[in-house]
Formats: structure tokens, C-alpha cells, sequence
């Protein structure tokens, strides 16, 4: 376990936050994933997110409930919503998708930044990206910058301290494959990671949605399979 | 009930947040009001929340429920630290106070915005002041500027409306009797209200926390009695 500076990591369970944590651990932070069960339509991606905090050593996990479903708005909420299926990523539609959850990621954070605040953590790490991504605004560095000059001026830290709090995105310029290639060099157990907004029974991936299209590129141009799709097909 | 644009206002149940609503229906606003239940010591105040925005005429209000509690690290939330109080006003310690709860406003703005999103409402009020409070940092202009900034780049609407997303302060720069003042000219029944930190048996003000005490000056520099404790004093 790291002895080093206490970090929040945000830990869906998908592939993206995965990664941000093995980034995060082998910069030497101490990272204490955190999870949110918002009422999202499954429940597989939390039991993988208990999964990889725990193979990858993360100092803590805990799952936070906060109920976004109550709010509606978005097919990962709202059952009556259907999440789009394509057959290929070059058929990604354009704008926003019907997933996007309203507010979420500032949500997510705000209660990470809460947490943060009593561990006396000064290190927020989010697996955003913005390259082969669903076009959430929530995910573009000009929001995450802003979310950063927010929070140093929200808390009791950002007034008491002279260090400021950082918000590490280290993938929101990286390409799936690029994301996929770093993550296989610090030793991520993909084959535990769902991406998938819509899985079938035991969490298998349907294939077809935003997510599973851009993770399947992101293995294919690594030229190799994805592991979280062997047991499934074997 | 106001035809006007819908506007989510945070009601706590206090006398700020009363008199921000009152504010909101005068600017011909449609209120829906937002409450939290966050593992605050007692709520009371929710059931004033619910009664004063009924009185009032909000189109609707609603409870979140967010345990903050479970990350600690405040007088409100944690039962083990006492609410510091005081004889007189004069006595307020300086620094910020542990009632603090971390990240509060942040949490509760960053809900209101994703509720303000699924209603198509692009106005938050909340009830902050920076004049006569306890000093928390997440009450100061700058964190609010800060907040709507973020917003206006977090959410599907801030990528494809051209109306800013305004978080509105109308108390900010008011004193706590200039709070009371403009609220009475607006007819909020503050006998309705409950700003005390920790309050005793079905909602008497301990009288003597920073809250009660604030609240106490402001009903004397308006030379009025402060009807929530004429209830208690019968």
C-alpha cells in the first residue's frame, strides 16, 4: 500500500476510471476510490469497481448513494429512455447523447471533493476524457478547469492552506487505445472492467452501445482482445 | 401560483432561505423549491422547509436525501462534536466554526443544478450572506462566482442554449436584519422558520449557537420580536 499523498480516485467500475487509478497509485498517491449508486440501470459496474480497488490496493472503496433517477432525463436513469445502439463506432451520433446524466459528474465530484475534505486529501483524480468519448459536457477540460477553480475556493482547506487542491484528469487527452496501452503497461485487469450502459444478464456486455463500440476499437487498435469479452465468448 | 420562469431555490427551512423564496416569487420566478436531508443533526427543519414553501406557494418542493454524515467532519453531522455556543453575539469566535460541513453548498448547488436542468431552469437562488454568518467559506461571493461559472460549461443546456445559467444571491450583501426587513415587507412568516443549530424538544432554539444568535440581532435591530420563540415563550 503507498504511503504517499492521500488521493480521491472517482471509480465506476468502467475502463477509464480503472486506469485513473493505476495512474494514480503509480504516482505514489494513496488513493481511496470512491463510487456512486445513483440509481443508475445496473449494478454490475459497482460490483467491479469493489473488484478493482480491491486487486489494485487502493487504501479504501465506498459506495456513495445519492439518487439521480428521482431527477430523470437520461436513459442511464430512466428506464423508459432507451440507450442507443449502433453496429458501428463509425455510426456514433452526433451532440449529446440521451445517456448523459444531468449534472453527474458535478455531482460525483462535489461529494468526492466532501470526502476529500475530511481525509484532508488535496488530490481528486476523475477518468474523464475527451477524444473518444460520448460528447458529455461534463467530460471537457474547460469544465473540469472551472470545477478546479471552484472547489479551491469551496472549503475549509481551500481557505486554511496554502497547497491547492488539483484535479487529475491524466486521460482527457488520450485516444481508447492510447488509454487501453497505458493501462496494460501498469498491470489493469481489464477482464474485471464493464463499460457498457446496457449489459445483459451477469454483466454481458451488448456490444452495440456508445461505450462498448469506443472500448472495441480502443482493443482493436491495440491489436488485442478485449479480456472482459473472453470469458463471455468462451 | 407565478406563471414566470421556473427557478429552483434552496429552502432549508431558515429564516435566510424563507426569505430568498419570498424574493423568487416577487421577481415573478416559478419556485420549485429543494431541500436536503444530509444527516444533519435533527429535522425539524425539514418539516419548516415543507410547511413555509406550502405557505408560500412553490410549485413544488422536494427532500434529497445525501448523507453527508458519513464522511463527518462537522458539528452538524457528527454527534460527538458540540455546537459551540455563546452568550452573546459579541462572543462569536473567529475562523471558521465547526459547524462547517464540508463541501455543503457545493453538494447542494451541484443537486439543485441537476434538477435545474431536467425542469429547463437556468435560475438557482440560494440563501448565502457574507455579511452576518458564521463565515464559511462556501458562502463567500467568490465561491458563488466561481459555482456559476462551472456551471454555465457542466451541463447539456450551457452546450446548446444561449441563456446563461444565473445563480442568484439576493442576500449575499445584506445584513441579518436587513434580511428580516425586506422579508416581513414580502410577509414571510418567520414564526414558521428555524435557524438554530441544535435545537431542543419539538424545535425550541437553544438560543445561544452562532445562528440563534445572529438571528437574535437582526429581529433587535429591527425592534421586533422574533416570532419563532413567542411559540416557545407562551
Amino acid at each position: 500500500m503507498s504511503d504517499g499523498d492521500p488521493a480521491v480516485v472517482l471509480l465506476s467500475g468502467g475502463l477509464d476510471s480503472a486506469t485513473c487509478l493505476a495512474i494514480a497509485l503509480a504516482e505514489g498517491f494513496a488513493p481511496h476510490a470512491i463510487s456512486f449508486q445513483y440509481g443508475q440501470r445496473h449494478c454490475y459496474e459497482l460490483d467491479r469497481a469493489k473488484k478493482i480497488a480491491g486487486q489494485m490496493g487502493a487504501v479504501s472503496h465506498r459506495v456513495v448513494e445519492i439518487d439521480l433517477a428521482q431527477f430523470g432525463g437520461s436513459a442511464l436513469t430512466d428506464e423508459t429512455i432507451q440507450v442507443p445502439k449502433s453496429e458501428s463506432v463509425d455510426d456514433l451520433g452526433d451532440g449529446i447523447p440521451v445517456t448523459y446524466v444531468p449534472a453527474r459528474n458535478t455531482v460525483f465530484l462535489s461529494l468526492a471533493l466532501a470526502f476529500a475534505e475530511t481525509i484532508s486529501s488535496r488530490d481528486l483524480f476523475i477518468g474523464v476524457n475527451a477524444l473518444d468519448y460520448s460528447g458529455y459536457p461534463d467530460c471537457r477540460p474547460e469544465f473540469v478547469s472551472a470545477y478546479e477553480a471552484m472547489a479551491n475556493l469551496a472549503t475549509k482547506d481551500s481557505v486554511n492552506r496554502s497547497r491547492k487542491l488539483t484535479i487529475h484528469t491524466p486521460l482527457i487527452h488520450l485516444s481508447k487505445a492510447q488509454i487501453i496501452a497505458r493501462g496494460m503497461e501498469l498491470g489493469v485487469d481489464y477482464g474485471a472492467t464493464l463499460s457498457c450502459y446496457d449489459p445483459g444478464e451477469g454483466g454481458r456486455p451488448c456490444g452495440k452501445c456508445d461505450a462498448c463500440l469506443l472500448r472495441a476499437k480502443g482493443f482493436n487498435e491495440n491489436g488485442c482482445p478485449d479480456p472482459a469479452l473472453t470469458e463471455f465468448n468462451s
